[in-house]
């Protein structure tokens, strides 16, 4: 498992779930907004400062979605919203940045995430993920969806690389 | 009880703490708006995609649930809202598609959904139901309102008849 | 306590940490938005429907309050907002309607109620009030606010007085 | 710790995980909503009243944030938004009032806190902070942020120098 973390280059997520407790809230325009932590966004702008790749892979096709990933340093095109079969989306990615699937972790907390967890170098999810999921699971975090699970993981990856120390002027420069 | 389950044709649910946990965010036009889980939803669309009749009968009138559920793959007509006498809904539901009552599940958690309970073939809540619910339920969830009952019931009902497996590309074509 | 109980003709409630679970949510323009449950709810109109007395006596001021509570069944000058010195607004309303304050029971979790709960014929809060409230609160519900707090508690009266019965045509009518 | 309590004239706040569960609610148009706590709020009313100085460092740039501390009784100048190196903001508001470092309660909760929690005289987390914050806190509340975890330490310093009592009149005049 260490050397597997050690080769982590790439984060690519699943959002309802995964950076929300699987909340959605609805309004009468049909239109959908998320509840995201603080703390898994800084975890995002750390990753971000520190050169990693990273993307999101949503079944959910919410504007606010986009809006929330380019305030945490994801690109444009690293946000694949509406995304069904998500190893497609997936191998886009890693194609783009000649990325070996087994450098890039892969958060994800349902059914269609399964075949992206099971094809990336270490499928992640919370505690609180589908059965299904926690079955194939390569890391399970100790804290659910939307409170801290990406947080968790992004720290111990950063952590183990030495990556994990906040420079105040570049964050200050950055965001 | 495996009988039951397996005689189960059609899935019509009650709304607000059902698929919510009750919290209903109120605005200064007087619109509400709830808050639906992402796993709950997906379950949703699996019984759609397998060709279970589905039903959601509230006593709510926002045009939010409405719009939730359509994007869930249900009917606009069999979304009943603003519904006081819900027995009568039901009814017409059953009709409509020639359904006998003991080949439908019901998910209700409140006094106006007890009528349908006792009248359908399984009335399922959730483990945060009312008192008077619980005590007349054919199955209780181990999960509350808007954090997985939905889903818990719909994954056990589908195991048991064979039905519960993701085809990627018909969810890509149907959602 | 039991005869007290038997003598209850009014409920009077503040809203946040007894309606809600505290939480209120701020927009950009000033304007906030408060989480009511749906439980809590039904009770309250099984009240309205029993002819009880009922008012809202809160510091908060959001138009949404009014509203939320109009569907629920109270009048219009019955909900009072901006409350400050809320033993002020508490006497208003007991005499409007010719009510003793002991057969009034009010429902409060913070400082601001403390003089009324104090007044009234039995003070009522969550678990999770206020320690200056659960101090010298009558009764202490089991759930915390915007949990049940209020359903257990109006339940628990209206049962003891023979009145926790839904009559699903009254209920058509007036909601 | 008592004398560091007694000595402490101003209160400065984080505002996400503290004030809140770190839950941010993301819009369409990347604007985003936070939800305060009803006792909390009541405590900074109550630390206004009492002359303490207030002040809110965030790193949030959104006007809701300022509008809700503006109605807690927070000067307009005495909100940062947008901040990035905290420290420099701090030192600014001490400046402003002729306020020692140690005169100051700091509530911080992630990384960015860090500098700021081990310059001011009392640094101040929720114990749902991020590791590295709990590790050289001061103080740590036993709730969590978002609930109550502000009033606990208010309340703590206030009951100390005699200051927590609610004079109705005054909160009338107020607020």
């Amino acid at each position: 498992m260490e050397e597997t973390l050690r080769n982590i280059k790439a984060f690519v997520f699943d959002v309802d779930g995964v950076f929300t407790d699987g909340g959605i809230l609805a309004d009468v325009n049909g239109e959908l907004y998320r509840t995201f932590d603080a703390k898994d966004s800084m975890a995002v702008r750390m990753a971000c400062m520190k050169d990693y790749r990273l993307a999101v892979i949503s079944g959910g096709r919410s504007e606010s979605i986009r809006q929330r990933f380019l305030t945490c340093g994801l690109k444009e095109d690293d946000i694949f919203l509406g995304s069904r079969a998500k190893i497609e989306d997936f191998d886009v990615f890693c194609q783009k940045y000649g990325l070996q699937a087994d450098e890039v972790m892969y958060f994800g907390d349902d059914l269609p995430d399964i075949p992206v967890m099971q094809a990336c170098g270490c499928g992640v999810c919370p505690c609180d993920a589908a059965d299904e999921v926690l079955e194939i699971a390569d890391y399970i975090t100790t804290r659910p969806g939307g409170k801290g699970s990406v947080r968790e993981a992004l720290t111990m990856v950063m952590k183990l690389q030495g990556k994990w120390e906040l420079d105040v002027q570049e964050y200050k420069r950055k965001f």
